[in-house]
């Protein structure tokens, strides 16, 4: 019954599997191993864009700060969600790979940008020319922080008001097959063309060691973000281990049954607990829960063994059996629905959610 | 029959095992899980260095500047051979790490770095106060990048210059354990009872996937390091397949025999192609050779199936038979004795060589 | 009738004279003229702070940004209020001195920083460790961007904050003498006392060319701050036309003189207005004015030509005569009673006002 | 008698006569002000490039290092001679600007960048792709740091060369002026019309208290200089004082009236202590001169007030009457005859030269 973390999980079988098979002989070094040839050729197919730039990287910060360099100069400013990854969780990663742009942050309801305060964001950051930090991308989350979900439609929403001020558009997919068995659009609808143009494409938190694509849908940039990857220490020399992860991962469409997976039984979950009458506090739409019940049921939960983290701030569970405590639950490829079916059950034993 | 780098080799199967291994069940996330506390003991009682900081990066690119970044401020500059690693081959990452510090470039043999004009360049340096760029850190190479190995009475001389300088040392050992097996030094002779601050200890060429270790013999800056780490996307989600590579390396003393068997290897290679006629660039004192030969002995090589790069410049196998042509041949962790026997034998089939 | 800002105003005529008066024969350059002695003297003196250490540089963004840098690492975050001159009006300089550092925006009425939102803000910054940004500085400006002023006491309150933090305390000081005669404070009682590290105390607001002074009242990071300084480009080599512009203004209290009058002719005019029917946005304490008025007034004032900015936003005068629109009055050194007198006069003919 | 440095000499008269009639009235801020328009007309009239941007700043090193910034990415590396001012004197600053660029050596003689080294420097520079630190700028300085010219066609070659590796061209003219003087070369023809792409045109040593322009030939880099420039914290408020130097520096052929006096006091200089038998080490095309004599004629140098610098290294007048000892001498807009006959008397009294 853990569900701390999809960072806390293993990876897939099929994953070790496939650095096992690639573990033959030698192989190119630094990208140019066969391997990464068909790693593109999946992924330019999966997204329906023949001509995108894919480039492998071994965590989502890497991802994220690579692919924002790229889009946003120095003397500008990314548009992001207050608790974006980017700004929340990443130790300035975007600020030092960018050389010191800005990250200014908007506000809006279950982690989701709102549209309006993103215009009129956009629309203070620079309205004195040359003394204003520069307006430079948008950077949009998807699966939230929160949980929640944007559609395609809500995700070309902000995008199109990002190039209404000539700004690129950058998704932090770190849950991207999650946000898709959510929302059922294909990763084209859900990308490039919503008007995303750069993609981190994620894969550590869904089953594999460490490995993210960045994709850029116009590969114009494709040169300056390997200067940049190489420079920021990101190039694996021994490279067919990334090529061999995400290989695997694109392999019969295992990519997307493993967010099928932990999407289900998040939603059962979910369904499970608001039915023992904890609150969610955003909508539980991919494989994340954030919730509130009574501390009882927390007392009873960790007695069972249960472990999660509460979210945000008040870590105690003294307290009023009654007085309600909030947690994150998070869902893994690997979780089972034995373990759903024990955390609801042990949270049914406590009497004051009964 | 692959010299071309211990890059391209695989990884030894005793690696892949551990991360098999190591997959099973939830792991506390970002360096927390129990395998890495287990790896910090054993590095410290490797370098009899109790104190002793220990952190994992997946290149030797992140473990170098990394590293140099804790060292060195962004108005100073590194000293450092003009072929070291950090000067030729990692696209600027030192500068981008340390914010803007220079390299000075010193002379010397066999990519070794000359005493005495160590000594006159850190005079030069800054001479002048504030107008110039100060003296900020020296990095040796170990093994260097021409094959020879400094004692680690050569590398006490060069500390004991910087320290006159009040300069901190830093060790780029991606084949450390090499330089082990060649000079009989121990780890603690060969760093810190020499005067090295901090080390980047290779394991990617020596057998692993991808992992080296930042170890820094005093722990103060042990949280820059971390905080640099993981602004630089350095800090792995899923720690724990970083922390089962470097335990498994460090198991029953694998890394020293992954490096015997290296060494070993190029010794019998070394001397083979001596015998043959080949004319050693630098000595061959670790597990890379530099040599040339006749072109019809390296026609004979190709039509025999072996690989290996040309070093450097002239790539071109046209010309005289006796033209000498000059080659750099790595053995690996994984180099047969067979693959050294048909590597001569192919040799010598040359009649400009024989 | 010009009221657009005191960087439009010009220097004071001592000025002039005293760099015609430094302008002769050879002096010691890079800031080892001997006036610089002097300078360092009258500052250490004024500020009772004798082992204070003095820099000048040329511009208040200089000053600013290589203060914070030498106060904040890359991987920390500076705590200001939204309305910052540092986060507004410098073009990412903070963020390019301090190697990509973050600005972290507190909210507060009358553009002074509310002390439970910075307590709050800096609480929630830093509470999962290496994930996150780190805690670096707080920055005040005083006079505030509104033209309101924070008391010394005031101050002392949000350095406390900072101080329970372990963070130290910079303060924007570009209309410093304007705020000390706002208050009453001394010197020392406005900064040190009440825990400020770092000034940036402003001349070319109040009567320079151009010239700013950064005290650091610890001198130990003295020859950091020269160093960054070199690196930025602002040491001057003719050094000795900025050390004699800040001698003369701290000559007979020039500087306080002049900041008397412009906070002087500011409450006449802030009089003025309201008598006139103007409503006030924030407090008047010192030499700027924000107030909104009919735009029939406008309109009978730019037929006056009196100029001023509208501030903020909407910049069309159109619209019905009764309908308000803000400004933004700025007196300097410069401002003449006789000034004053035709704006309010101008300002009564309108029927609207009347 | 004082030859340290045309740093230290005080500006011209009819400079601070410019900022006396500057300083009426109010005056727009940060650039906009009338006289730059009038700065910008000029010089590129001046310069026969009706299409050049124009910036100014106050530092020779803001200027060379916002300059290369803007020709260099950060992952680049800025080819110059070993001996150059943005290598040796100006404390890091090119790679602060740059956000981590590399500066790569040149040798030659008397400072100037040997073709064939360059090529060579250049082809060697990034040969293995994205491992490689890439090419990204030549920078020329002329007049050279020791004292020596390039001819435009001189400059043309290593332009060329640079071309052919599609790089930019920056030439820092710090003393730009004291090169046309002495090679007789129009300011296009030393400039664009030999490939040169960004030019610091110096003004604070040759008779200004500190400006230089920068002028971008090809102006599409030009607002990238501003938005740098602000940032930087070189975009001055009061920034009419800038513009009135260079207005009065380039009215009436000022600027070159003063090169002409320095390098006519420099030649005469130079003839006198080589008739006197002093042994020049460079050639003394402009106002710099590098030369060698007894240590019985500093002494007696010494001894009537002469003031210069010993250059390099050895400091001390000790020694045997006849041993040489190597100094730098610089003639300034200022010198005048009689302080070259004091020097070059003094000089003849000693024993050792007679």
């Amino acid at each position: 019954m853990n569900f701390t973390s999809d960072n806390a999980a293993p990876a897939h079988p099929a994953i070790i599997e496939a650095l096992a098979r690639a573990n033959v002989g030698h192989a190119a070094s630094y990208g140019a191993d066969a391997m990464m040839e068909r790693v593109t050729a999946r992924l330019r197919d999966v997204f329906e864009a023949p001509d995108a730039a894919v480039h492998l990287v071994a965590t989502g910060t890497a991802a994220n700060a690579l692919a924002l360099a790229c889009l946003c100069p120095p003397w500008a400013t990314i548009f992001c969600h207050r608790q974006a990854h980017i700004e929340e969780d990443e130790g300035g990663a975007p600020e030092f790979f960018t050389a010191g742009a800005k990250l200014t942050l908007v506000d809006g309801p279950d982690a989701r940008i709102d549209p309006d305060r993103l215009d009129a964001s956009m629309a203070h950051a620079n309205r004195l020319g040359v003394h204003n930090i520069q307006r430079g991308a948008l950077s949009i989350t998807n699966v939230t922080e929160a949980g929640s979900v944007y559609t395609s439609e809500q995700v070309a929403r902000l995008a199109d008001i990002a190039k209404r001020w000539n700004l690129p558009v950058h998704m932090d997919g770190a849950r991207f097959a999650n946000a898709l068995v959510a929302t059922g659009a294909t990763p084209a609808e859900m990308t490039w063309k919503a008007g995303v143009d750069a993609l981190s494409f994620g894969g550590t938190k869904n089953g594999l060691l460490g490995v993210e694509a960045v994709i850029l849908f116009d590969p114009e940039k494709s040169w300056e973000f390997e200067l940049r990857r190489k420079r920021g220490g990101h190039l694996f020399s021994k490279h067919r281990y990334l090529s061999a992860q995400m290989d695997a991962y694109l392999t019969d469409d295992l990519w997307m049954d493993l967010a099928r997976a932990a999407n289900a039984r998040a939603a059962d979950l979910a369904r499970g607990i608001t039915d023992a009458g904890a609150r969610l506090l955003h909508p539980a739409d991919a494989n994340m829960i954030f919730a509130e019940w009574p501390r009882a049921a927390h007392r009873a939960l960790r007695d069972a063994g249960a472990k999660y983290y509460f979210w945000p701030g008040d870590h105690s569970l003294d307290g009023p059996d009654e007085a309600p405590l909030a947690a994150r639950l998070v869902c893994g490829w690997c979780t089972t629905e034995t373990e759903v079916g024990e955390f609801l059950a042990a949270m049914k034993t406590s009497p004051a959610i009964a």
